[in-house]
């Protein structure tokens, strides 16, 4: 079964938001077996949402919609679907009490422009919004869903989660859900590069079923190799087929899922109940943040120095003064240093540590845009790498390789070593 | 003049990606004075495509794709831009050239593979991709023109300031290009919910003209005010309209721009040459990536302490052991601690500290998921507060809205101060 999303706002058609919301809820559409046929996103404007409805409705049975719900004038999706289905808007005393409860502390809320959004659809289904005002509104017509929900990611996903999903499945779906009719398994892979790793599993890839799909996703030197199937081949015979391409890739392989780096590592230390630090200059607080971004993290994640400023290195960290005067602040030297004084400082197994030139500006002949050291202290002893992350890229691009490399080694060390 | 923007590919669709092209694309279209009227994502699928720039070209001239152009199997957009314009691929010498040279270090990527790649579309312009091997193609027919990018972000970004800006400037706008046509004005407010903002500028909008259109986007705490013209106002109808609103919106008003916080406390730190550094617990390094994001933040920022694990704040921090035994980690007098110490051991002017419960777990009673401790440390002294963001929020959101605080203070803070 096919569902479209349609994400309503001017915001998003200037630049000024970027549309996380889509990528989200097609990844809970597809667990429960729906494929997302197109995304479309379009203004906060009576003609383009009505004709964007039309299109949608034409290629697919289910259209989901974010955005546009809000108590103010800019806000009009409501009114809109209102006129599309030929209904009028009635007041719902359940949306208002809700609304009431939700801001009983906060009086300056509770004013006329906030009561609009207890005027509901008469012939929508009305499902709760526990976290907001706008509620989420269920149009159905001759077999044709729609489903209005507020655009905030935070409120979207708790509708999505708690609300939408679990309708869809029961009243939508009907009998025909079928657990796994669509299955994508990614694998990550690095150290080859994509047209090759292409050539080296052309005859694997040719003999695939028509049903089945392989996707190269090649992003900051890692490349996921994606396998869709769609519908008719079972979960045995997909994991045949991947059983077939493992050895064949087996020495560029990085993991068999995709998982985030960060949680690959994350497992790893959590297994052998290990633990690591970061002292970080350019990657500033980046490796930090994406190594606790787990819940749990606590388990193996201890702490960091961003030492931006020379001085940090030196009085915090204790990175020699004649190391930095001698080699500067981007060279191994200065890197292993920072690795090693982190990981004793804070009493670690294993410590990263990354110095270098992320630009536009500080590059030299000698070290130019894109230079960056990295060192892996582990308690065998420091490896260090120097990496060019390439003087066209920007600021943050280099900071996202060099957070990438560092992971990368860091869990090829800890997997070999144990 | 009006765009629209298709973006290609099945890892979009299935959620594996989030578009982040569409809006830096839409941005700089906006800047040349082109508005995007629609943004659709659609699969690597042929009757997609073709559908899709079928919808496209019947509201709009100018259509913009992004992926699809890489040698793998999956990727078809060169073909199928081929069946749709009439025209079948021909060896381009100047593009076999530049691919030649671009790989020359790396003969293993120079395979029959990428040999694909230096065939183009006869009936296309050919615009270089410096860094990459997907050429930049143009078809015109009939006033309407298609032009197809490779999906990679950085490589698409290149392309765009380099070749499609100036381009379309040139071809396609002709003389119609006027600076200003499109113009938006956003500010930053904070402290006032959005329907009580709406109904404390209700007069003051329903006076604004057809041509002007007023938005309200709130997120973390933080509502972007954003008035936009189309066509009709000149640039100073449009500063007497903002100086109207100002004494309206002063007290609630953080900026005036659409910068990110960090710039706006970047901005103001570099004028007043001080400098900051951060303690962190449940924000785990987020603040010092922000402030250290921008070029030239080395002149302001330099360092932190990610203080995760509670012997990291003792022993790295100087954190008293008494005050964490008697007080607990996420406490006024730890966070305050933590702010005075890591000002006083980086020899910086301002210090901004955390200490919370980011959850899903590690909540009791008394300090619930989602309460974190700030505290902000000057010259003068040291300011906390304790701040409640949401149970029900996931562990990203109370990190976000807890850098979100932090900085909001600052900035007042320094504003306040000088």
């Amino acid at each position: 079964m096919r569902a479209e999303i349609i994400t309503i706002g001017d915001e998003l058609l200037i630049g000024q938001v970027v549309d996380t919301n889509s990528a989200w809820m097609a990844q809970r559409l597809n667990e429960i077996g729906i494929e997302v046929y197109q995304i479309t996103s379009v203004h906060d404007n009576r003609e383009h949402i009505l004709q964007a409805l039309d299109g949608a409705f034409s290629r697919v049975d289910i259209v989901l919609t974010t955005g546009g719900l809000g108590p103010t004038k800019d806000d009009i999706t409501k009114h809109v679907m209102c006129a599309y289905f030929g209904t009028s808007l009635v007041e719902d005393s359940r949306v208002r009490e809700h609304i009431c409860e939700l801001y009983k502390e906060r009086p300056d809320v509770l004013n006329r422009l906030t009561a609009t959004q207890w005027l509901v659809p008469k012939s929508a289904i009305i499902l709760p919004n526990r976290v907001g005002s706008a509620p989420i509104m269920v149009f159905s017509q001759h077999s044709k869903f729609l489903i209005a929900m507020p655009g905030v990611p935070h409120e979207m996903k708790i509708a999505m989660l708690e609300q939408v999903l679990p309708y869809v499945k029961l009243k939508v779906r009907g009998e025909r859900l079928e657990a796994g009719d669509i299955i994508h398994k990614t694998m990550l892979l690095t150290g080859i590069p994509e047209s090759k790793l292409a050539i080296l599993i052309e005859e694997w890839e040719k003999a695939l079923p028509a049903s089945m799909h392989l996707a190269y996703l090649p992003k900051d030197g890692i490349i996921r190799l994606r396998l869709s199937s769609y519908g008719e081949a079972t979960i045995d015979e997909i994991e045949q087929r991947l059983a077939d391409l493992r050895p064949l890739i087996a020495e560029f392989l990085l993991a068999a899922e995709d998982l985030p780096l960060e949680v690959i590592l994350g497992n790893l230390l959590k297994e052998h109940q290990q633990t690591i630090v970061t002292a970080e200059s350019c990657t500033g607080g980046r490796l930090a943040a994406v190594l606790n971004a787990q819940s749990g993290s606590s388990a193996y994640y201890m702490g960091s120095v961003v030492a931006y400023d020379n001085s940090v290195k030196e009085q915090v960290l204790g990175v020699q003064h004649d190391t930095l005067m001698k080699w500067g602040a981007v060279s191994e030297q200065t890197v292993r240093e920072m690795a090693e004084r982190v990981r004793f400082l804070m009493h670690a197994d294993y410590a990263i540590a990354t110095s270098g030139i992320a630009g536009p500006t500080g590059g030299t002949d000698d070290k130019p845009v894109g230079t960056v050291w990295i060192a892996w202290a582990t308690p065998e002893g420091t490896e260090a790498e120097r990496f060019h992350f390439g003087t066209a890229r920007e600021r943050e691009q280099i900071t996202q390789r060099a957070v990438t490399a560092a992971l990368v080694r860091m869990i090829k060390i800890i997997s070999d070593r144990l």
